[in-house]
């Protein structure tokens, strides 16, 4: 093995891995990925193992993991990862609840390692256009929709309704992972409406408003029962005119005029997480912005709860 | 008036304000009131406005607040205040989100005054005695059970049981901030379920588990349904026997045996509070603890919903 690369395992191999990780990793010659652990899943060509524990001690020269498994497993996991000495990448949400969290950051930094809480929607290509775009507007509101069909998008996801799992918010905290990106000041939530199926423990759409500090308000809905094309479109009402973000980061449009972009890969987004995993590494610094899963946390703390019908998948 | 005082106001006259806070302000010569700003109520003897605007616009010679009305409303009324560059105190809950306290810390901050975000419970005769007593212990496991009768703690308070009132959480975030206190290191919930009436917006009882880093685990249980004698009970389990606190932080067994407290005044909690106020304001500091409400929001964002039948109170 070549010393100079950090050498990576995953930790839960699933769509997501397979779609953007694995592609990703490929190309960024930083890494190499010589193990992973998951249930029922493997990589051609890679030493893989059950669960993260085997793992860790059949591999002890790891220096870096990607959990990727869903939201309720990952503290235990990068808990385990952070005492080992490893720098640790967490998928989206990067956890169950913000305090799990708030504990592995200090954990992190006691163990002088990296931990990078992952935002893979701020990495779509119209994301920084569209903050350039802003820096000499003033934002008077926001609409913010996020809705795709569940049943498309997460055929077979148990976990997504499970407690924890976040429902709706699964994708929608994408949407507000872009949004607290651009805004020029925190928001928080004032009012929120979460619908839950009466057989599910997870919301399947929900509205939220936000405000900042000085006043930006943001009205947002997300939608799991969407038919036909996904809707994942942000729009800021300027005072010169809307900047509208649409396909969930990856198309831009200024007053109305659509911006080119520079040609993202398919793999865009991924590719630039792991630019950013190597950089804190080499940096020694974590990369941990909570925000877009506190303002999920205070929209259940807050939130109006209706329940629906039963939702069959 | 006297210049060496600090002149006080209170929003939202109601009973924790005539049975605590009147009372405790009454005993601290550090404070004066001047002024009272509720809807429908006032002070004997107090200048008293229908809202906190007319109230600021009206006394330009304040220098601190007490906020008592429901946490919904509090936050506009604590940005007002800082911004008018009044020393701030929030009843507890301090806010009905995470987030929007943590923007009236930075506010605090950039306005240099004081922000205390009060958590009475922690006050009690039997805490800081209990923390002694813990100091050279380990704790091996916690239960925590706070279970009372709303009707007859809450009677006509709607705004309990609307979205962002908590519901059984307004006793029971009393007992996580004496929890959080007693810890010797931060909790976070790993399980939860959430028990909300069908006709009421916020859970009339809850189960709430939660871990430390190093392995404490708390079984917690939350009940407004209690008949007869309430229970404000935590019990830490020791390798040397048990520290047990109840009635909600007044009394103390350590190993089976009542431990003497100093004898507390009835408004003992709330005198400490205006004393502790005091000092951050003539230290130019702020004392903002949001671990309980994180904890509260956590337990909502990851807990299970049941539904029961309607309750009627």
């Amino acid at each position: 093995m070549n010393n100079n690369k950090i050498n990576l395992a995953i930790v839960g191999v699933g769509k997501i891995v397979r779609d953007q990780h694995l592609p990703s990793i490929e190309k960024n010659t930083n890494f190499q990925l010589i193990a992973t652990a998951s249930r029922n899943a493997s990589v051609e060509g890679v030493a893989s193992y059950k669960d993260i524990e085997s793992m860790l001690d059949a591999v002890p020269e790891l220096d870096a993991i990607a959990l990727c498994m869903p939201p309720q497993y990952r503290y235990d996991a990068a808990k385990l990862a952070l005492e080992r000495g490893l720098h640790v990448l967490l998928e989206k949400p990067p956890g169950a609840t913000v305090s799990e969290v708030e504990q592995l950051v200090e954990l992190a930094d006691k163990q002088s390692v990296s931990l990078y809480a992952t935002w893979h929607s701020r990495h779509g290509a119209a994301v920084e256009k569209a903050k350039a775009a802003l820096s000499n507007r003033t934002i008077q509101s926001v609409t913010l929709a996020w809705k795709e069909d569940v049943r498309k998008w997460h055929p077979g996801q148990d976990w997504i309704w499970q407690a924890g799992g976040l429902g709706v918010f699964d994708p929608g905290i994408n949407g507000l992972s872009i949004l607290t990106r651009l805004l020029p000041e925190p928001a928080f939530v004032t009012q929120a409406t979460l619908s839950f199926p009466e057989n599910k423990a997870a919301p399947i759409a929900a509205d939220i408003s936000l405000t900042t500090a000085n006043g930006i308000t943001v009205e947002s809905q997300y939608d799991w029962r969407q038919e036909g094309d996904e809707v994942w479109d942000i729009s800021f009402v300027t005072e010169k005119g809307d900047v509208e973000i649409t396909h969930g980061g990856g198309a831009l449009r200024v007053d109305g005029v659509a911006v080119e972009l520079p040609k993202h890969s398919e793999h865009g987004e991924y590719e630039a997480i792991y630019a950013r995993f190597a950089e804190i590494i080499s940096q020694g610094q974590s990369d941990v912005d909570l925000q877009p899963l506190k303002l999920v946390a205070d929209a259940f703390l807050l939130g109006d709860r209706k329940v629906l019908e039963p939702f069959l998948d």
